[in-house]
């Protein structure tokens, strides 16, 4: 293969796929990039045991192309050398295993492994897909996926669930010690249900590489995988086949107390009281209500002692006391984007549902830890 | 003791002062904050094995000063507590070996430790002490120190070497590798000569916490340690009692050949050069004067070679070849700040200076790589 090519639209393409480079060095070829050059332009390739890349670059914007062929390149040195040129234009070609990066300057030669021992994977697409918007897309992952859990011992917890029937997707995450759940209306109805696990750690891959750009993107559906095609790349990941725990009656409908705060205050003061809390703790800090008076602490033997008092607003005269992992509050805390928060409650043993006062459509769940 | 102050003021001092809080949990009160309140104001004061800091706040600056005392606080809980206060105003008291942080919102105590367990730690001063401006010290520091050697069998290497006499002040740091060497010419000349060796890690933290205003310093220096006196605080280093090595005929005074090249290219093609080395093969990087072609080149049996040609003036018709460490090269280069290099050589096994085409008062050294 011989081409040459713009700098920069290279540059940008590898960034996307340097995602799905392997970093662990078992099988060299997952740490490469497999470069396919057809007559129609270059199609560029990675893959690692949980995802595949493949993005493309159209032979209007490549120079020359003098021969077709495919070849690996070790991946990191390929990116780290083509992210160092400072030139705009630079030729790529193969001689024999050895890749050849030409420039005016220099000429930066690397060996390559033949494309015949790269997986060979196909990017199937669907008639009709699901489409959905980029950042919306991003946005739910960002709001679900730290609630997975990160232990293999339950690997179908390790995923985000995607359940979809009519227009209503569903997102739910879980740990089993607190929940993630967003609904989101799509645009079209799908036609048959959807119920899929997705390894977390592969959708935040993906919203490293989504664009803020507010466009639709398609998500084709498969038994085994999914694919999400922007106009950039197809990305594919595989599905967690267990089945998914039933979440649905975890969510109470009736609450003993509803606590009314303002978002930042509430995160702050919780963010100060955990100062002494660790993990060997549970980063237990402890929540008292009594008339319209919060008081988060917490106590470390050794350390001392934190104690913050904060003005609420509730919707009934019921005063509770409860704890909880400030570490799990806070982060459930931190996907809100809103002024007030309702802080809802049962009693010191049922779970704590936080949600924006003014949006349904995302709920996060922390279960209390026993103390008092 | 008691008092209320503002919260931005404390944390100001208490940025300064962390540099010297211990990490290490061997010794808990060094991982401890003094702090001692007098008539006058509040001391704080931080010490590890190193190194000593202490700074004040006088007391136009305290709302209330309510019973002069001193006790040590933990370190990095008083840090964290103050840095996340959002009030303006503090309150700190302590009971017994309590101290109390309070504030509208809340109260946060922490274990505290008596203040007879902390070091005795004598700030001492000369009456006629050195001064040099503020910038200029951090320049010297961060162009030498990186040269210093990081391993402890030849403990005084580890160390920079500030040699004063008259007004001269020469800064060397070698790991017997490289060199870098610094001159200043001093406004004020001093009346003995002066020969210390100064830790380099504690001089890195030093620059840490000086500020980039015009403004001079004091350094008051002894037979163990140097005191460096801002508006801001004292900072006190141990020194090294070996004696420094003779380096002054390390750097040749005549070259077989001078090369002149452009600072970032030469920098950036030897960065492009040196992708597929590593310190296992030291970093190695060949370089070639044929004519006024430079040609730099590294090869890697597994992974690929990188060749690149650069076009240079020289003053002699003399080509070369010779081969060293980019690592050690591009940190020697990082610390000129110019357009032009000269790059001096003699043969492939004697040294390389490199320095400025404007400035003969900082030169940096690079010992080469026998390998042609």
């Amino acid at each position: 293969m011989k081409i040459t090519i713009k700098k920069n639209i290279l540059s940008e393409k590898l960034n996307i796929i340097s995602k799905a480079i392997s970093t662990k060095n078992i099988i060299p070829v997952l740490a490469g990039i497999k470069l396919d050059l057809k007559k129609e332009g270059i199609f560029l390739t990675t893959t690692n045991d949980e995802i595949a890349i493949e993005t493309f670059i159209d032979k209007s914007n490549i120079k020359n192309i003098e021969e077709e062929g495919s070849i690996v390149v070790p991946g990191k040195y390929f990116l780290d050398i083509i992210r160092k040129l400072e030139d705009k234009e630079i030729t790529i070609q193969t001689d024999g295993l050895r890749v050849i990066i030409s420039t005016k300057r220099g000429e930066y030669s690397l060996n390559g492994i033949n494309s015949i021992e790269f997986p060979n994977i196909k990017f199937d697409t669907q008639e009709k897909p699901i489409t959905i918007s980029q950042p919306l897309l991003k946005t739910i992952i960002g709001q679900t996926s730290f609630a997975v859990s990160t232990q293999e011992s339950r690997p179908v917890l390790t995923g985000i669930l995607f359940q979809i029937e009519d227009n209503i997707l569903q997102c739910i995450a879980t740990d089993s010690y607190r929940l993630a759940k967003k609904i989101i209306h799509l645009d079209n109805p799908v036609t048959s249900k959807i119920n899929i696990v997705v390894p977390g750690k592969n959708l935040v891959e993906l919203t490293r590489i989504l664009s803020d750009e507010e466009k639709n993107i398609e998500l084709h559906i498969f038994s085994n995988n999914i694919l999400v095609k922007t106009d950039e790349m197809l990305f594919q990941s595989r599905l967690l086949n267990n089945s998914y725990p039933d979440t649905s009656k975890l969510i109470p409908e009736e609450f003993e107390v509803t606590i009314i705060k303002d978002l930042t205050e509430f995160y702050n003061a919780i963010d100060r009281v955990a100062l002494l809390t660790d993990e060997k703790d549970k980063n237990l800090v402890k929540m008292e209500i009594e008339g319209t008076t919060m008081t988060l602490s917490s106590t470390s033997q050794e350390i001392g002692k934190m104690e913050e008092q904060l003005e609420i607003e509730k919707d009934k005269e019921v005063d509770m006391k409860i704890a909880y992992s400030s570490k799990y509050m806070l982060e459930a805390l931190r996907t809100l984007k809103c002024d007030k928060i309702e802080i809802k409650l049962n009693s010191e043993i049922k779970p704590i549902i936080i949600k924006s006062t003014e949006d349904d459509n995302l709920i996060q769940l922390v279960l209390p830890i026993k103390t008092f």
